[in-house]
């Protein structure tokens, strides 16, 4: 076992990496580097039990470095760990390294991006909960620091872990008083911090978090009374060299040359000392295999259905069949119908209360563990969680997300309950899946779908109930697109998907009855679009191109068919174009301009151009 | 004024309108307006000082209902106070009324759109300080529901308002158990719900919130201390009302025609009270008439300069002819440059600490009072405050953004600090004005141009420095863009903004040289897109146009060329695909695909195609 002694040098070895690795870089943040290198050389090298040979081994603790812009310090631990080569850390930020300026999964012992700050503490919560789950004895810890604070979503995490009774879960706060720009809001006041704590239903302990003995008894309390433990250890930033210790203005700077110099003259060269025989190894654990069959038995639809209700059928039954399905709730899944899974499996089941970004970060957590996460809540909702979800796509995050409620035809509710920019947020994130259901039977299809696309999903359902359009075995593919109406010497091709689909076939009725042919393709998947059937389907119709969707102009459907179809086509495009107000939905869609009627103008429009 | 019979008997009143016109409606939420009745007849009847006549007055208290569900009551007030006629209410959420589900300032009364939950509280603190930067006696009242306060955003409005001291402020929460599917977390335990404001620096007073003198005596305690004061009431929800009152299941439910008629039996019939006449106007109260200059003088600019940089120029500049600007920060103002302005204007500057929710929020109640807020972080960060930028667009807020370090040309510090989401999040905004200049002339113009608009418009600024391509008084409008090269029998044109502008003229130079033309043009708005001079170019080179953006490929520049060029023109789009990684600006800008290189390529392929 580490003596203070030791871990006194192994601090001083990890201030000495976090310098050099930044300077030779030519950025980077040392100063935050050294205010937690004591924390991290007493965390990883005495309090956390790990083993250095296998990321993945459920026996280990788990560790998040909520302040992100620490890297250097995560990446030195590992390197002093033997887990990466000690010359690695002179790759830091390189193009060619996995050493990146903040941590990311590509290097492999890092769960979760982090460096969007105020995030790691919901994570924390999502994996205690999976070591909870998984009946493993690990806890988890998370690095914070005392800037992030600010952020709201570390309360929303600290409630939840209350909530949740997370006696596993401990989070280290490295007080160094000095943010980016300017001092902290409570800067030492660690008094303040603690009360915060402690009525967010926390352990609170404050410490001298350059007192490596006083660091170690703190970790004893952890867990007193059942309850998380935050330990707030009062910092300088910059600690160990004279010239920005405490300093402000040091924030994100590398020391030049001759800095680094003058720096390590005053730390010392760096201590012998061999860190690696300092790991607790874990006791073995091994979890549950988990036997996850393919597919389930879909719900037969006959009478119009809701899509949300549907997803909520499609959750339900994937629950039944994969045991590794949790789902997360924001008091909403009376309304999403995540409810149906609430109720067959409480134990799978997380109530978030409203609070869509913890949320979102206890998914991360989650599926970091190997669980595979469902959340839903209105589609105007997540834009709450946008930075989160763009974080769990910088950590590679099996996640699945539900958006409800979407698009004017949730009615009375008016605009603030309206999804109408979740397909901009979703489509921009590169190799996200997109899924818009127009009916139940597709909605189903699209869970499981979701459910079998390795990485981020997004289903996107609808209020009302529509009419059920397909067969109960139809397949949807991820990339699919569903040619609807077809026949010789259509006139154009209407582009549709969810509640649009209908009223596009309701054109395709009334148009035909005049005469004139209206090709329509369901394109479920919205992101990846099937470029390839509607470019064929468009050419087929002279063409010329309707797109037609309950979501703002900008960065959904119509944009992305825009791409698709560049040069191709005629492209008329049915969107909503202004803010919307209350009003029932089929007065909202005939007055934004996105029902049967406006398709037939369009159509029109573009056979006489 | 009002007796606490008087007011019992106005509650009474308002619960009746809640209930009655939610049963006309035929939704909405009766049951969360019956639980706050008697608050909101305490507030507005006898506590708050306000003008009826005019919803403008300085002179008045504001009021925001952050629980936005509870329309129906606050419609209900209105009428009451005779604002609006009693028989309006019965148009609730129509097609054509101002009554709509939520509130929104269709209704000119109403200041900030609210009903995505847990963000009023951040708007109340931006009144607050404007009513403190006008000098006013005026306060601000914003009514919570204690199932919001489990958003994160309820928190970093409660440091903020602490740390400005804002004795002026006071949070009324309705703490009536109850969520949406669920209990909410502390159900009945208010004290747990005090510790936790107290501990945010808050005084804190727990009241039964059904008892009128209880109530009154509670906002005699606002203030006290120099602090923010929480009056936390223990309420029923569905109060009054037998078979609703307390009982779970009846949230956003409205009665059915019998049910409403049993209701009434239970609460009696409309009190004869004659509401209007206990209104307490406030004494008059004059803001200082601000002069605004119209034209900030121009920096000069001759090196290589940061846009971000120019971007605290103009802000700098614009401040000092315009008294109304305020600008707020979250501990990133010398990353964005908007420390030069808190330099000079410390009395208009806010330390927001890392808190971008919050931000927006108070900005949002700044513009509603009359200032021209302009809030500046990274790009990727304002993803956080998508949500509360959502509803800013819904409040119809005359709100400033500006997003620095955007896209890879970032570099090291790696993908969680690169902004390559916000074009798509801006443009799926209707009416959003989104400029990104590429040099510092532009920059700066782009400040004039924001700050003109009415309405919310968002600057992207990029980190490092770009040479200058403008003469200093080149002028910048909102949906223009500028054609940079153009020569006769261009092979195609490129469309351009921010830093790729520099690549596309370096491609320029190196086709000339190859005897290739290509016209160039910087699409520095970016919404409005001027389609016109890109259509019109475009045309004149064969229809052949490259969309270069450091972006993702879903939502940005391209997606906007795309829609404007369909059927008109072969577009190539260079963007970035995929998740990217820490490194050098110029290999990043080399491997994700959008440097010179790129681009003389794709020409070059679309010329031979």
């Amino acid at each position: 076992m580490a003596r203070i002694e030791d871990l006194r040098k192994i601090a001083t070895r990890l201030r000495i990496h976090s310098l050099r690795t930044t300077t030779v870089a030519g950025s980077g943040h040392p100063t935050t580097c050294l205010s937690a290198a004591d924390l991290a050389a007493c965390l990883f090298f005495r309090e956390m039990r790990w083993n250095p040979k296998d990321p993945n081994d459920p026996a280990s603790d788990e560790f998040v470095l909520s302040k992100g812009h620490a890297a250097p310090l995560l990446w030195a631990v590992y390197a002093e760990a033997g887990v990466i080569p000690l010359e690695s850390l002179l790759n830091l930020r390189k193009i060619t390294s996995e050493l990146e300026g903040h941590p990311t999964p590509r290097m492999p012992w890092v769960k979760a991006a982090t460096g969007s700050l105020g995030q790691g503490l919901s994570v924390g919560v999502g994996m205690a909960l999976a070591q909870r789950l998984d009946k493993s004895p690990a806890r988890t810890f998370v690095l914070l620091g005392d800037g992030e604070c600010a952020e709201g979503q570390v309360w929303e995490a600290a409630n939840s872990a209350a909530y949740f009774k997370l006696r596993n879960l401990v989070a280290v706060v490295d007080v160094n008083r000095l943010g980016q720009s300017d001092p902290t809001m409570h800067q030492h006041d660690l008094g303040a911090l603690a009360r915060k704590f402690r009525s967010f239903g926390w352990n609170a302990v404050v410490v001298d978090g350059h007192r490596i003995a006083a660091i170690l008894a703190a970790f004893k309390k952890a867990g007193q009374g059942g309850k998380p433990t935050a330990i707030l250890a009062r910092t300088l930033k910059g600690k160990g060299v004279s010239f920005i210790e405490d300093k402000n203005g040091w924030h994100g700077k590398p020391l030049k040359a001759d800095e680094l110099a003058q720096a390590i003259e005053e730390i010392g060269c760096l201590p012998d000392v061999d860190s690696r025989r300092f790991i607790h190894k874990p006791k073995p654990f091994r979890k549950r295999k988990r036997v996850v069959a393919l597919g389930f038995p879909r719900t037969p639809y006959a009478e119009k259905t809701a899509t949300r209700l549907a997803y909520g059928n499609g959750l339900l039954a994937l629950g039944r069949i994969d045991p590794s399905v949790v789902v997360i709730d924001g008091d909403v899944k009376n309304s999403t119908y995540a409810d149906k899974f609430f109720g067959a499996f409480p134990d799978r089941s997380f109530q978030g209360f409203i609070a869509e970004q913890n949320m979102v970060g206890m998914g991360i957590g989650l599926a970091a563990k190997g669980y595979l996460p469902f959340i839903a809540t209105f589609a105007a909702f997540l834009t709450r969680a946008h930075d989160q979800i763009r974080m769990a796509a910088y950590s590679f995050s099996n996640l699945k997300l539900c958006g409800s409620h979407v698009g004017v035809s949730i009615g009375e509710d008016g605009p603030s309950q309206m999804g109408l920019e979740d397909l901009a947020m979703f489509r921009s994130i590169p190799g996200a899946l997109v899924l818009y259901p127009s009916d139940a039977v597709s909605a189903e299809a699209c869970v499981e779908a979701a459910a079998a696309h390795r990485g981020l999903a997004y289903i996107r359902t609808t209020r009302p109930a529509t009419p059920i359009l397909y067969p109960a075995k139809e397949t949807f593919a991820a990339g699919g697109s569903k040619v609807l109406r077809k026949g010789e010497g259509d006139a154009a091709t209407v582009i549709a998907a969810g509640i649009t689909v209908h009223e596009a076939l309701k054109a395709h009725e009334t148009l035909r009855q005049e005469g004139i042919g209206l090709r329509v393709i369901d394109a479920y998947s919205v992101a990846p679009l099937d470029v390839e059937t509607i470019a064929r389907e468009v050419a087929q119709t002279g063409g010329r191109a309707v797109v037609v969707e309950d979501h703002y102009a900008g960065g959904g459907l119509g944009d992305a068919v825009a791409e698709a179809l560049a040069g191709k086509a005629d492209l008329a495009h049915l969107c909503i174009r202004e803010l919307p107000r209350s009003g029932k939905p089929d007065e909202l869609m005939k007055t934004y301009g996105i029902s049967a009627d406006h398709i037939i103008r369009a159509v029109k429009e573009l056979v006489a151009a």
